[in-house]
């Protein structure tokens, strides 16, 4: 889980980046229940294509699939010209 | 974020709970891009809700809003009548 790297990146980078980094875990009370991660990837990637344009290059998904513990990791940096339309 | 406790939480403890968490970071570019994190939260709660029933009481949300990155923590427990229809 790469999540706290995305707070602790070096703040003086020079480029004015813009992302969006979602963690899920589903942690199922016992083994046969359905593993949700996987379906809500496609409805989470397609709430935030509503409201940012989403380049597949610039979208990293990480999904990992435990005996009780599933996670899903969406990483998308939002393309230049997307912030240029501010 | 309390994100890790969700994976370091005491294992043996007896009663099978399934859960539910999501966390969302968004860096802007600027200060004066749109705030994701907020938008997405009912849209993301909504897609959630399609696969399991949500119960108000036992959905914990978390928004802190700073200069350039906002983040959305949103925490479920599935309620136990919805653990026995699998």
């Amino acid at each position: 889980m790469s999540f706290l790297n995305f707070f602790t990146r070096n703040r003086s980078a020079p480029v004015a980046r813009e992302r969006l980094q979602v963690l899920l875990a589903h942690e199922r009370a016992f083994a046969g229940r359905t593993d949700l991660a996987e379906r809500l990837q496609k409805e989470i990637l397609a709430a935030i294509a509503k409201h940012i344009p989403i380049d597949g290059d610039k979208v990293v998904v990480r999904l990992e699939r435990g005996q009780q513990v599933s996670t899903l990791e969406i990483d998308i940096e939002v393309p230049e010209q997307a912030l240029a339309r501010g």
